[in-house]
């Protein structure tokens, strides 16, 4: 295969990767961008609930559009039937005239046409599904607020969907999937079943077979204490049940156990749960010589799918929402695993909300910034442009609104309103922090990848003089030069002498650093203990993928031994929302000042998804959507590992121990990377030395590499 | 009574007209504000139909708020039990805890509380009736997206409400009222009956006692014309019947006809109309010695109520819409009128929307700047700050719109997208109009008074700034010192010598002219023959109201007997939309290319009931809210006039014959002009003259005067 076909054989991939909306053969239902997640977002974060009162999201909520056009040019050989199925009241326009009749039911005639559909509806988004012969609803329509308008300047939009295929399946209908599962332990008292599903879960309790009329009270409980404590758990349901059969409660909730109360002179055959999920296909794995990493990998696997759903959750117990920090790190660890990008969109329309912006995504300064960022981490691990044209006006009006917030230095602070969150750690935040302004900068950089993709070439050098600017700035002003470390923040024009891991590990992350500055962070922050730990899995995250960049796999390794496997000594059957390995029984489950306020299953605990697939197995785009790739495997003090990584194009397979590789990938132009002690071999490839013990391979899809080498140090 | 003792009464009365709402007795819904008027506004303007097709607006639509936040800060003397009923799923907090158990019932405690309410409703505008022994839903609540959110620098926000005074008034089901009213003819065919209600009207179309199953169809018309063209009437309505008793028609529709078809075999014994109304009070009143001129005031106080609905309407028929320009005339015929603020204030939300702003209102440029405008008059008539105060900063948001669309010059011109409507006359708009920056000046003179009531003082000055130098500017650039006009635009820099009324007469009523210029207008373009006639009332509104701020009365009144005149000699029981007294039969009914295209019922039509208040009874505001006002009596070649003009204290009594003149008013400062050949009498009343023949006196509330005067020239 020359290169120059295995480019055009990529390119066919990449576009039935791409456009497969556009290949089908049946319509789909379509509506205006971000109209049904911010619908669904609401819908879904109005049910918190603490016990019996709602508790609903202290952040502005948005609006779909409440009157969308949909639009589309088309050119017929011959006369065809439309049939319309539609959400909301709605007329047809045919060239500009109202079509009478029946809208249901179009005749469109041969030849050239423009077709409006003008859709109202005020309570859930306006959508369309058009089935023809040739014409249907999918993405090759576009949508605006009337007919024929188009915002100065602009390109048009096109329309969103997602895999409502049916005439039947309402985008407004949706729900998760359910199945049944069985209860692994039922202890039953006089009144009352205590039921344990084995391992966290969430979904609708069904009782089976009730006889007799009254009251039933579900107090659930992530952990068995909680589930006992129906004074003070996190989450209950009240029913009344009056008709024998089976009886589901009506709302879905996160537990391991159930505590049922029932009335006098009931009683119940058995308790399943209606488990409600979000099909996912699990694509990326990990296995590796140490049983214990494994049953890590295995139980954040758990925690990222139960925080996988309508989007991606902070926490399925409390508090279900959608939080942009938390989703960022989501992100990246979906990636490795279920590698669905359906989820990341829906989560990133979802946070953004609609215009005008007049307060930060969940009122968290740091959280707007997280927001960019994970636009470019999408587009860079998917190569989907469309997304990023879809979404780019709406991160040019929340970036409008964070530059309007900059001090007179041109940097950011918590001003009234703002919740400056960073970390649940004790550390001061009022003040110019150095951790804001790198994440600042990092997002004005994602913002000027974005413009330039979005063809906005003027604001493109815009952010990325004003990302140069402020990066320049950010380690001059906070670079400590006698102790080379960055400090904590400054106040009144002031170094405040503190320093935390926070800003330290980003700046290493980011690569802002010299490489001067970055052994000395390492050494004088990231491993000296004397600088105060971390405690969530929140910032273990970028701590630990802070160390792995530069290399420290072998530290991490025992870090994650530590700290993930010490949850597991504890009981965890998902990942926790914090964790204090001193905390024993009941005082580990508290937080927010209640005795069970922690989220024993959060998305933030599963980051081990992330760590070893992207730095274990070592692969990570270099170009969007893998079309160029790197393969950087380490051992991290392992005998072996192995594992596959997902890509658009199919999955990338790794495997290696200290003395053997083999690497294979479906498509895109991959790099192995690797140190031997010894001159490796793979077959007849050639590999090039790049330094004294480092090498590298071109790799080729559709192969099967084995290297043999010899891992340095492995004595 | 003293100057001071009168203020004080008038301050007084000021208070208890602008409180009503916080000294109620009892609770009302409360919103946010603009989130019910955009609402209700969205769910009438989808329904307008042309024949079989459904008909929607071509502007964009916006949404109310999904998620509200109301609290009340409370001191009670003694707890008290709150009864919550709620549109939307809510939860209630109390001094920052959300309250456990069933939130409809909350016990508040003695003291001081802050009481947080959080109601989420995508559907409708989410609203709240709570009613305590003192703690009532209504007007001193403060409104915002989030539990304790202000946004910087802002006031907060007061909730708004309207009439929905007990727990089952929701607002979300709000109707019009209606009654049953009679047919004045009946003419009974094989399977037909065409029914005449004697005079325009709508409502629901009632059959009586109907037999039989099957089809009936519903042709409309504003004239006999239309009802019996059923290919080409503008409305129809099908239904089946499939059960005896009376039938009621789904939908309201303008008519002074009906054609009801029905299928063989049917029968009905009579068809009345539930004629569909919002229930008004006419304060406003007016009679002259001639009797043409009253059924014409008659007529078009018919035409005005018509359209006073849920918000004022353009017409009643086609396109039962809210147009700013159109309502910006109806609010001023409303003061002349029924005087109903509330109407004033849903209509100008209505119109106005949300944020952000994307395009002119109704996509219209001279829209946006009548919105402005009628702001200001509506504060200029009622005195209500409290509006502007609420409504102000989407005024801001509007004009930052527009203020965006400048061109070089800093003009408005239109841009792709705008509609450039000025009026429906064959006049060139492209390039800068210049009745379009007389417009404009006008908006920002309207901003900078709003700006200050609202204490936004820096706006205020920039807006007094921009508007005094366009004024200079536009008087500068559209001024021909030769022919002593204002031209109608200029293009490329150039004067295009074209003249229209249109400026000229914009230029005369906001006093923007010298008086040599005013004079050399007032003969060179408005009593010019050879300058296009105006042919539509909706701007003969403004000509007529130019002409007789410069006194021309005696001529307006000529004008008026022709031209309102002339459609009532041709049948009319409401006022056009366009009226031209060359055409004859059915074309009278044509427009936009359609045989029944015309309204017959436009309010814009009823511009004699702003035109006989004002400027014949001469009554007007010179103080917001008439506390300080002036009665300047025309009798514009009429024998004598009589008539009562409302006001926000009672009403203002006129009358005046060619000797005599008699005036009464409530409260507020007044001023009495007039012109007299001979010296005036008024009793003991001190009467100053200010000029040959001019004279002045001043009016006290509560006081009856008698002035005894000839009019000069009276021979």
């Amino acid at each position: 295969m020359t290169t120059r076909s295995r480019h055009m054989a990529l390119a066919a991939l990449l576009f039935a990767v791409c456009c497969k909306g556009f290949a089908a053969s049946s319509a789909t239902w379509i509506w205006s961008p971000g109209d049904f997640e911010i619908w669904l977002s609401n819908q879904m974060q109005v049910e918190r609930k603490e016990r019996d009162a709602l508790f609903m999201p202290f952040w502005r909520f948005y609006s779909h559009q409440p009157l969308v056009n949909f639009i589309k040019d088309v050119d017929l050989a011959a006369p065809e039937e439309l049939r319309l199925t539609v959400e909301g009241k709605f007329s047809v326009m045919l060239d500009g005239r109202f079509v009478q009749g029946d809208p249901h039911h179009i005749s469109l005639p041969s030849g050239k046409h423009v077709i409006n559909v003008q859709v109202f509806n005020a309570a859930s988004p306006p959508a369309l599904y058009l089935q023809g012969a040739t014409v249907r609803s999918d993405a090759t329509w576009t949508v605006g607020p009337v007919p024929h308008y188009k915002p100065p300047k602009s390109a048009p939009v096109r329309a969103a969907s997602w895999n409502f295929d049916t005439p039947d399946a309402l985008p407004s209908r949706y729900k998760l999937a359910t199945r049944e599962i069985q209860a692994a332990v039922i202890q039953r008292g006089p009144r009352s079943l205590l039921v344990d599903f084995g391992q966290e879960t969430i979904g609708f309790v069904r009782l089976k077979h009730v006889t007799g009329r009254g009251k039933v009270a579900l107090y659930y409980g992530e952990s068995r204490d909680e589930a006992l404590s129906i004074e003070t758990c996190e989450t209950l349901d009240r029913y009344s049940v009056d008709a024998d059969g089976d009886f589901v409660a009506a709302h879905s909730r996160a537990m391991r156990y159930v505590n049922v109360q029932l009335d006098e002179g009931m009683t119940v055959d058995d308790v399943v749960l209606m488990y409600e999920y979000l099909p996912l296909t699990q694509r990326g794995s990990f296995k590796s010589s140490d049983d214990e990493l494994n049953r890590i990998w295995d139980v954040s696997i758990r925690t990222l799918e139960l925080n996988t759903r309508e989007f991606f959750l902070d926490g399925i117990k409390r508090d279900h929402w959608v939080w942009s920090g938390d989703a960022a790190q989501a992100y990246l660890m979906n990636y490795y695993s279920f590698f669905d990008g359906d989820t990341v969109k829906r989560t990133t329309w979802a946070l953004r909300g609609a215009d005008p912006v007049d307060m930060h995504i969940n009122t968290i300064l740091d959280y707007s910034l997280y927001w960019f960022i994970g636009i470019q981490d999408y587009y860079r691990y998917t190569g989907d442009v469309d997304f990023v044209k879809s979404i780019y006006p709406r991160m040019v009006t929340l970036m409008d609104f964070v530059l309007g917030r900059r001090n007179v230095d041109g940097m950011l602070e918590g001003l009234p309103g703002d919740w400056v969150f960073v970390d649940w750690a004790p550390m001061p935040k009022e003040g110019e922090l150095s951790v804001i302004q790198l994440l600042f900068a990092r997002s004005l950089e994602a913002m000027a990848d974005c413009a330039a993709l979005a063809r906005d070439d003027e604001r493109a050098v815009k952010y990325r003089q004003l990302a140069a600017e402020l990066k320049d700035k950010t380690v001059a002003a906070f670079w400590d030069p006698q102790r080379q470390v960055l400090v904590n923040r400054r106040i009144g024009g002031k170094q405040d002498p503190l320093v935390t891991r926070h800003a330290n590990m980003f700046a290493l992350m980011f690569g802002y650093l010299t490489p001067a500055q970055a052994e000395a962070v390492k050494r004088n922050v990231l491993k000296n203990d004397a600088v105060q730990k971390i405690t969530t899995p929140y910032m273990r995250f970028y701590e630990l993928a802070a160390l792995s960049e530069s290399g420290q796999q072998d530290y991490v390794t025992a870090q994650v031994k530590d700290y993930w496997g010490g949850m597991l000594r504890d009981g965890a059957s998902c990942f926790w929302e914090q964790y204090d390995p001193k905390q024993q029984g009941a005082e580990r489950y508290a937080m927010y000042g209640k005795p069970f306020g922690m989220s024993l299953c959060h998305a933030w605990g599963a980051s081990p998804v992330y760590l070893f697939g992207r730095y274990y197995l070592g692969v990570r785009p270099t170009l969007p959507g893998y079309q160029a790739y790197v393969v950087e495997p380490r051992l991290g003090g392992l005998q072996w590992i192995e594992g596959r990584v997902p890509t658009p194009h199919g999955d990338i397979s790794v495997s290696a121990n200290r003395t053997e590789m083999r690497v294979s990938a479906p498509a895109g132009d991959g790099v192995l990377r690797f140190m031997s002690a010894t001159l490796p071999h793979a077959g007849g490839t050639a590999i090039r030395a790049v330094g004294p013990e480092h090498y590298e391979m071109a790799l080729k899809g559709g192969e099967q590499y084995v290297v043999t080498y010899t891992l340095p140090g492995a004595h």
